[in-house]
C-alpha cells in the first residue's frame, strides 16, 4: 500500500513520502505540511485524559514542522465525535495546547462515530520556512550527529505510568506532554545538513537518517544526553543507555551538521536554553552502529517503536 | 464541542469555522486549506468499491477548494490500514483520481486499525488563489443566486443504487464520482460576492449562505437546472424539483453575484462548457424561501442531508 502510494507521489514536494513533512517551494518561502493521525488503543489509551490526547496530537504534528525548521501558521483538526464529555474536555485541552504554542486552529472536520468504534483523530499542521527546509537525506561523511534535549524520558515515563518502573513526575510529563522543539528547529535549520524529529527511538531514527542520506551513522552511547530523572530511574548502565536510545516519543531533533558549524550550534543552544549534544558521526557505508567508549556494541533486536506504519 | 472549537478559532484565517475552507493571506496570494474525513458506514458503504471511496474522498475536498476559487497544489492523506486487498485497490484508485485532477499526493500518515473497527479516512487539500477567495458571507441584497451544472443527480443516483428508483448510469456516476468544479471556481471567484459548494443539498446550503451573509435568499424552483437523466427518472413535478433541491452530494457551486456580472458569468459558462443558471435572488431578511412560478412553496421538513456534523 505504502509502496503504491509512494510510486504515485512523484512531486518533489512529497520528498518521496520519506521525510517528516511535505515541502512546497513557493518562491520567496517554503510551505511545510504534515498530517499525523492517532487511534485510541494504538497511539493512546482509552483512559488517557482527553486534554493529554489533544496535547499529544498537536505536539507530534508540530514536532514534524520543528524538524523542518518551520514556523507554524495553523492547524486543521479531523475529529471523530464520541462521548460528549470527552469531546468537550478534548476541545478545552486543544485550546490550551494551541494557546501554549501560539498556533491558531484554522479549520477541519468533525464526523459522527459508530458506537463502540475506537476514536480516530487527525491533525494537519501548516508552517512556513524562509530557508530551504532541511531533509533527512542531506547528511554527508564527516558531519557530526547531534541531538537536542535528553533522550529516553518519555519511554521511561510510559513505563512509570504502566507501573513497570519507579520514577518521577518529570518522566511521565515528557510522555504525556511532549514539547516540540519549534524554536530550536527554526534556528538550527540554516546550520544543519539534515534534520528530523525522534519519534520512534534514537537508533531507529538515526538509521532512517543514515538510509535517506546514503551514509553510515555511528552513535557514541556515552555521549547520549540523559536527564537526571532518567538516571535516577534507570541508572547509567549500558542497558539503561540502550533502553533510552530505543524508546519512542522523545520528540527531540536529530540533526547532522558539518564540524565547522559546531561552535555556532553550541552558542545557539546556550542562547535558547535547549542543550544540543554531539552524539555521533556520519561515515562511509550504510546503517547505524553503536559504540560505547570506542567499543562496538551489538545492536539491540529492536531499534525503536514502529507504532506508526 | 463545535461551539467550543469555534470560540478558540479566532484567527481570521479560520473564517469562524463556518466556511468551506481556511484561508491564509500570504501577501501576494492566498493559501486555501481544507480537511474532510469519511467514515465507513456513515459516508460510504462497506461494499462500495475502494476506488470510488478514494475518488469521493479526493473530490469532496477538491470541491471545497473549488468553492474558494483555489487551484489545488496537493493533498495529504490520513489512511487507516485494514484489509490488504482493499488498501491496494484504494491506493490505485487514489492514484487515478489524483491524476485525473492533476493533483500530487504530498504526504500524510497511515495508521494500523483495530480489527473490526470501521475505516476512517481523512484528506487535507491545499490550494492557492491569486484573488481574495470568496466567502459564504459576502452576498448582498439585490445579488442574483446562481448554480453550476445540474442539481439532484447524485441523490437520485444513490436512490438508484439502493434499488428505490429506476434511473440511468449517469445518475449513479454523479453519486460515485462527483466532479469538483475546479476550473469554474477559479474563473468565477473574481466575479462573485459569495460562493460555496453544495454538498448537503441546495436548500440547506442556500440557507447557510443566507445566514452567513445576513440576508434572505429566494430560490425559484422552476429555474433550478435538472439533467435529462434526472427528469427521466423523477419527472418534473414540484415534488421532483423539491427532492432535487434537498438531495446531497451535488458538489456544484452555489454563488451570489451582482446583476451587472450576469453577462460575464454567462459568457464564461459558455467558454468553459459548464452551465451556470440563475436560480434566485438575495433580499432583505433571513433564511431561505422557495418559490414556484412566483408562488411561495412550503419548505420541506428537511432542507438537506446533514451527515457531516
Amino acid at each position: 500500500m505504502i509502496a503504491l502510494l509512494r510510486a504515485g507521489a512523484t512531486d518533489p514536494a512529497a520528498r518521496d513520502l520519506t521525510d517528516d513533512a511535505a515541502v512546497l517551494d513557493l518562491g520567496d518561502h517554503f510551505l511545510v505540511l504534515t498530517h499525523d493521525m492517532i487511534v485510541e488503543g494504538i497511539h493512546y489509551l482509552a483512559e488517557d485524559a482527553p486534554s493529554d490526547v489533544a496535547w499529544k496530537l498537536l505536539a507530534v504534528n508540530l514536532s514534524d514542522l520543528a524538524a523542518k525548521g518551520a514556523e507554524p501558521n495553523g492547524v486543521l483538526l479531523g475529529y471523530m465525535l464520541g462521548d460528549d464529555e470527552w469531546d468537550r474536555a478534548f476541545a478545552e485541552g486543544l485550546k490550551s495546547a494551541l494557546s501554549a504554542f501560539g498556533v491558531p486552529l484554522l479549520g477541519g472536520d468533525t464526523v459522527s462515530s459508530i458506537p463502540g468504534a475506537p476514536r480516530t483523530l487527525g491533525l494537519t499542521a501548516i508552517g512556513r520556512c524562509r530557508v530551504s527546509p532541511p531533509s533527512r537525506s542531506g547528511a554527508r561523511e564527516g558531519d557530526h550527529i547531534w541531538i537536542t534535549g535528553t533522550i529516553g524520558d518519555a519511554g521511561a515515563g510510559l513505563a512509570v505510568r504502566r507501573g513497570e518502573l519507579k520514577g518521577s513526575r518529570a518522566l511521565t510529563e515528557r510522555y504525556l506532554n511532549p514539547r516540540p522543539r519549534l524554536e530550536a528547529g527554526q534556528r538550527l535549520a540554516p546550520l544543519v545538513s539534515a534534520m528530523m524529529d525522534v519519534s520512534d527511538g534514537l537508533l531507529i531514527d538515526s538509521q532512517r537518517l543514515a538510509q535517506a542520506s546514503g551514509c553510515a551513522v555511528a552513535i557514541a552511547l556515552e555521549s547520549v544526553p540523559l536527564s537526571q530523572a532518567y538516571l535516577e530511574a534507570r541508572g547509567d548502565s549500558r542497558d539503561a543507555r540502550l533502553a533510552a536510545c530505543t524508546a519512542g516519543d522523545d520528540y527531540e531533533l536529530l540533526f547532522a551538521a558539518p564540524p565547522q558549524a559546531a561552535a555556532e550550534i553550541l552558542a545557539l543552544a546556550d542562547e535558547i536554553g535547549i542543550p544540543c549534544s554531539r552524539i555521533g558521526l556520519v561515515g562511509r557505508g550504510t546503517g547505524v552502529t553503536v559504540l560505547d567508549r570506542g567499543a562496538t556494541v551489538p545492536l539491540p533486536d529492536r531499534l525503536g517503536f514502529e507504532h506508526r506504519a
